[in-house]
């Protein structure tokens, strides 16, 4: 048992580069905080850093000294690496706190272990969401809150101050119990998985089919960003193409080498789409092709083998690869929102779904002009796919042709495009009423006996080879 | 600890389905075996209906006397319900054993569980994967084990009589120590299942692009099995397409709903393959399809908004079908011993890879006159991707651009081919020595700072956002 607290709103555990930025937003909307980390001359740096933030921020150098800082009932933000380090330091942090202190992980959390520590009764815990990397966390992320609305209520006004906003429209909400805020943030993390990839495929058709500089492909993207691509990911897109290398002076893409990292968040999103039975196939796309970008030798072996695959091709206009693009944007999304559904009915959760669209508009990776549109296609038809909904309904209507011809050209031509062509996939066994598995159930009938649904309705049913 | 042991060889618990082929097997190899349910019934109805094979079987009625019925140093199989049904039936079996006394699991188990089963120290334990369903069970499965070579050396004798046989050469092998056996298995599964989506995407093309009837697709698949294609699952492709219902007379594919089920070994092999880090993405494809076949309203549904999916399409001859599954099928294979790779890299495993593909030739549902050259090339050039492997590579030269042409007018026309395009994204990718992650690292680096490796050798480089 603490004793009386002191006169910080909240206190924020750990320093990193994540840390600081939300330590500073939170001061700089006018929160009084303290604050820790458990190298001390991190600490020290980060108050003597601080310019006018200054007052608003209460250095400690002890986790009971941490703790006295604090006005009661507290609240305190943990920003440390997400696993084993959030439970050793909730260990250590709980012996030193009132029953009624708030403990929020602001780390990146698997949801499960979520909902572990927000059930395990040793004292309230919500687990928040915070995405924008660290530029949103230090001028304003979209914050996405799991746990009770009563806890949730009692730093609502830090997270709402510190979120950011889509005109007046703070990007901050609960999600709900449990570990929901950090499931929505790894869908949200999918999603950006799905939609970078499917741009990495655009660019290389841009690149290897039409023999297009880094400087002109970064023209194609910004002028994509005017239109109804519109979005952080292509803006950041065109930038790249267009940056030039500090050390070389080459365009930046030219010394890149083709190797994407991963911390794991999109590997998540594609375990529990399965153990969800919740398809994200462009997701999981995603996360196989940076698992492919990673063996280069392998990949240089091939083409020594077979030949480089990608050649160059004509007939894929530019408006056609933006056309294809807009549909698999839409279909990233609709597999992304199918997968919180799936958990809305797994996890017994309302999830409310309009308002994810909302606050993912701004602060986050996946910010887009197209979520204003998706946030009232799913409030108008609740649990409905989005490519189902009127307004996308004619948005795939308008572009899956232009989908097909870039799926088409590339299989002819050796452009890998794993994402767009599992979301066309995705798309037309969505349309297909009757479709093929019955083929896959005659096969486990014959070799299991495992039954099939016969058309008139009867269930159990065999071929002539039971018996 | 028991008194001395009986006279039967081995004995059995649980005589469901399986276990009851699988005590039958061994019986009818001359091994006395005894035998448990925990329904007496079944027990008797077991050995009632054993006939000449009685004289081989001990039926008990408790586990006391299933134990004091079997000579000492015990094996007893497990044919339970994979999960808990196994930890509770070990838990009550350990008590009654002696020290030295070896239980195998032959059920479906997860391989993480036996793994743990294995290393638990309450005594002797084999997990050991069955393939090929009752008929194989019954008559010669393809068998995996798993576990210490001198406890799998105290059953090998009978495992060797009951298996399948490719020629004279038994279809049984211990795979390594812990969960080898299971995991191999699962693997096994997950191309099981990646192969049969292939198939049943070139059935649709059959059906919905060139409009055959099912006794006609079935003459189709009857032709390819006599061809490169020769499988198991390509000859009761054929027999599945040319049988008909028994309480219509209706082509059996006309009246099976096209919903496909499972047991779940196709999503522990997804799931699996995400934490090794080992790309399936053919097998993802497949688990998603079937994930996709049950959600028939809302198929339903799209096909309403958009219209159907599949048209007809000229073009694609049976013989440019033949060699796109050829292709499909390398493909498929690849990815499942790239995942055993994997897992031998991650576990410290040494699976006898060449010799994995010798013990599928028979027994087990993925069988196929492939496996022959398959399990050469893997002795040939060991830890070599197999579509690089000579043999292989010439087959893949020989088919890709048939693969091409299908993905290409599928994608045109409709037709959902999540296995086939994500199969051809993936060797495309594998031939590739410059991708396109370039792209995502850049972005990757713009939001988040996370760094790329130079072309010129330098890692943790930025572009000029860093300021």
């Amino acid at each position: 048992m603490a004793d009386a607290g002191g006169q910080a709103r909240i206190g924020l555990i750990g320093l990193g580069t994540m840390g600081a930025a939300l330590a500073s937003n939170i001061a700089e909307k006018g929160f009084d905080i303290a604050v820790f980390n458990r190298t001390t001359q991190v600490t020290r740096d980060f108050a003597a850093g601080a310019g006018d933030l200054g007052t608003k921020i209460t250095p400690t150098e002890s986790l009971e000294e941490l703790v006295a800082a604090i006005a009661t009932p507290r609240a305190i933000i943990l920003m440390v690496p997400a696993g084993q380090a959030v439970d050793d330091q909730i260990y250590a942090l709980r012996p030193l706190l009132d029953a009624e202190d708030l403990i929020i992980d602001c780390g990146n959390a698997l949801f499960s272990d979520t909902d572990r520590r927000v059930h395990d009764n040793r004292g309230p815990f919500l687990g928040v969401g915070v995405s924008g990397g660290e530029e949103g966390a230090r001028h304003g992320p979209s914050i996405m809150g799991g746990g009770a609305q009563e806890h949730w209520d009692r730093v609502a006004d830090i997270m709402t101050a510190i979120s950011a906003k889509h005109e007046d429209d703070p990007c901050a909400a609960l999600m709900g119990p449990g570990g929901a805020g950090h499931f929505v943030k790894m869908v949200h993390n999918g999603i950006e998985y799905a939609d970078m990839q499917m741009i990495a495929e655009v660019y290389g058709i841009l690149r290897d089919g039409h023999g297009m500089a880094p400087e002109a492909i970064g023209d194609v993207f910004a002028a994509w960003d005017a239109g109804p691509l519109q979005s952080y990911l292509i803006e950041i897109s065109g930038k790249v193409a267009k940056a030039q290398d500090v050390a070389t002076g080459e365009p930046l893409l030219s010394v890149i080498v083709d190797a994407a990292g991963q911390k794991g968040t999109g590997r998540w999103t594609a375990i529990e789409s399965q153990h969800r039975l919740a398809p994200v196939p462009a997701i999981e796309a995603a996360v196989v092709a940076r698992n492919l970008s990673a063996r280069r030798e392998e990949r240089t072996e091939g083409e020594r083998i077979f030949g480089p695959a990608p050649q160059a091709l004509d007939g894929l206009s530019h408006d056609t690869l933006e056309r294809a693009l807009i549909a698999g944007k839409v279909i990233c999304y609709a597999q992304g929102f199918e997968m919180l559904s799936a958990a809305m009915r797994d996890f017994g959760w309302d999830l409310p779904m309009a308002r994810i669209a909302q606050i993912w508009r701004q602060g986050c990776i996946i910010r887009s002009s197209m979520l204003d549109d998706m946030s009232s296609a799913l409030a108008d038809a609740p649990g409905t796919n989005l490519m189902f909904t009127d307004h996308f309904a004619a948005i795939m209507r308008d572009n899956h042709q232009a989908l097909r011809e870039v799926v088409a050209q590339a299989a002819l031509n050796g452009h890998p495009l794993p994402a767009l062509s599992s979301g066309l996939a995705y798309f037309d066994a969505m349309r297909t009423a009757r479709g093929t598995a019955n083929m896959v159930q005659g096969q486990r009938d014959f070799f299991g006996l495992h039954g099939f649904e016969h058309v008139n309705g009867k269930t159990g049913q065999h071929g002539p080879w039971a018996g």
